[in-house]
């Protein structure tokens, strides 16, 4: 009994520096990657699951790999479920970035065995969806708009830019951003849940380069989150090396041209964005390349972001 | 020295036997499946290299997955050189059987690491992928005809039913055949090395359902080379049990389906086509599922037929 009194005051003494801890790390949201190449691997194109932390209902944003990336999360643990019910139960929406294949195809391939959900795009990617894929010649149509007969299956949810709305059957709200890439309008998506916010960037090239302004006026928007600490992720895309040269480049981004791109959110910002998280997306294959670019990101972050290379299958929180 | 003779005696004996094995059982063509399934796994979608015995100059008939297979072909040792080397320098062509998704992703994904080559099909497969696939909206339009600029790696080769003509940069030839597919018109490719055969149907119904008579035609084709044991292997799909009801077939067949068109081939042959090689394709998950159709398949098989179940990247020879 003697000692009692002192390991109480222990406990009491700890207690404030681990809550603090706890609050200043707590993660908002969790990530499940289900593909994050960006090209040639059938079986690992982009689609990211998203959800807060404590919720099952996920958005998917884009749908290059669905199915194989599952059962590599399933067989991970991430999802207790099997692949099959995850697809149907736990994804509330697909978000597609651009109507090019490699977004898409997981949910073109695997739309016979969903259930009925919303696919959000710009009115453009809806568009190219409705007349190029769900249009019984590539596809049978399993949405509720295009060739007759129609499976509606799929309701297709035009987002306006900028405008924020609700995400259907989840506790998250999403604003869209067009993005630059190449001839297409690509997008960029801002999902929010409670105060925080994760940022995903569709393929996308450098402002600069695509004689744009979509990245200069993304950075404006979050700029304001970033120096809040509200942002608590961004996805981006590193498709190339810095050797490519930029007639090469097909509306994708390099180490170098990203590092430049996070200049202009710092500036904008108008305070160090050092720690920010920064997912990079869409590594395009040879593996030597993904090396060059995981090396050229290394020694070109003088910003000091963290920089996070997403596994399929493999859950991140943030 | 006394048991020499005996010893020669033996050889010379036992030579004409192993010759005449050899000739009875020669193989005429090799098939690399890089992707054997009817669905969802985006890794393991339709896709089969044939080539004949003691070639390296392949034909891709259909293109689900080529990279993932590709990669687990070269893991198996199937060939020699690297996933991207095979896909460049082996595939002379790809046979598209018609245009749904799961049926050319492959192809269109792995386009821009492609060499220039063919892609055979019929006209109206061949339009679907100009005016749907490789049209600058959902992918590169890297054909030689289409939306502009065409980056001219691919050339569509129209085949003309029934017209046998020889296929570029192999020798072989190959005759395409119409079958019915619910909405679509889809192709059997009936290819020639020397003066043997290998089969190839896409997805197809029985005629009884599609109230078509494509399949009746088609066995009248083949038959005489049935007779002859020129046709080394069938290639067809079953892609549901026998439970699935006839409106849920989407143009597909069942074991009791394809027996009963095997019946029809046997009959306009007028002989037992007792041990003729038929590779079942296109399976459709779940597992439960495959496993019935297998099992369905083996005790309807009064026909004697010999089925083979391919493997993605495990090599077949007929």
């Amino acid at each position: 009994m003697k000692r009692l009194p002192k390991i109480i005051l222990s406990v009491f003494l700890l207690l404030p520096v681990t809550l603090l801890a706890q609050v200043k790390t707590k993660p908002s949201f969790k990530i499940v990657p289900l593909g994050v190449l960006g090209g040639v691997d059938e079986s690992n194109l982009s689609a990211y699951m998203l959800a807060p932390v404590g919720s099952d209902k996920y958005i998917c944003l884009d749908a290059g790999t669905i199915h194989y990336g599952l059962q590599k999360a399933v067989a991970n643990k991430v999802f207790k479920s099997a692949a099959e019910q995850v697809l149907k139960h736990n994804i509330k929406g697909y978000f597609i970035s651009h109507a090019h294949l490699d977004h898409l195809a997981g949910m073109v391939i695997n739309s016979p065995e969903d259930t009925v959900k919303n696919v959000y795009g710009l009115a453009s990617t809806l568009e190219t969806l409705k007349t190029h894929y769900f249009t019984w010649e590539s596809w049978a149509n399993f949405a509720d708009d295009g060739g007759a007969p129609q499976l509606k299956k799929y309701h297709y949810k035009v987002l306006t830019p900028a405008d924020q709305q609700p995400i259907e059957n989840t506790d998250m709200m999403v604003t869209a951003f067009p993005l630059a890439h190449s001839n297409l309008i690509s997008t960029a998506f801002l999902v929010k849940s409670n105060e925080d916010y994760v940022l995903y960037l569709g393929d996308t090239g450098a402002d600069a380069i695509e004689k744009s302004q979509n990245l200069s006026k993304l950075w404006e928007a979050v700029g304001p989150l970033v120096k809040l600490g509200k942002l608590k992720a961004s996805m981006i895309e590193v498709s190339f090396p810095n050797e490519q040269p930029d007639k090469s480049l097909f509306g994708h981004l390099t180490p170098k041209l990203l590092m430049g791109e996070l200049g202009q959110l710092q500036k904008i910002t108008g305070a160090p964005i050092k720690g920010l998280n920064i997912v990079v997306t869409h590594l395009k294959p040879p593996r030597k390349n993904i090396l060059k670019i995981k090396q050229q990101l290394k020694v070109g972050n003088t910003l000091g972001v963290r920089l996070t290379y997403p596994e399929q299958g493999k859950a991140l929180q943030f």
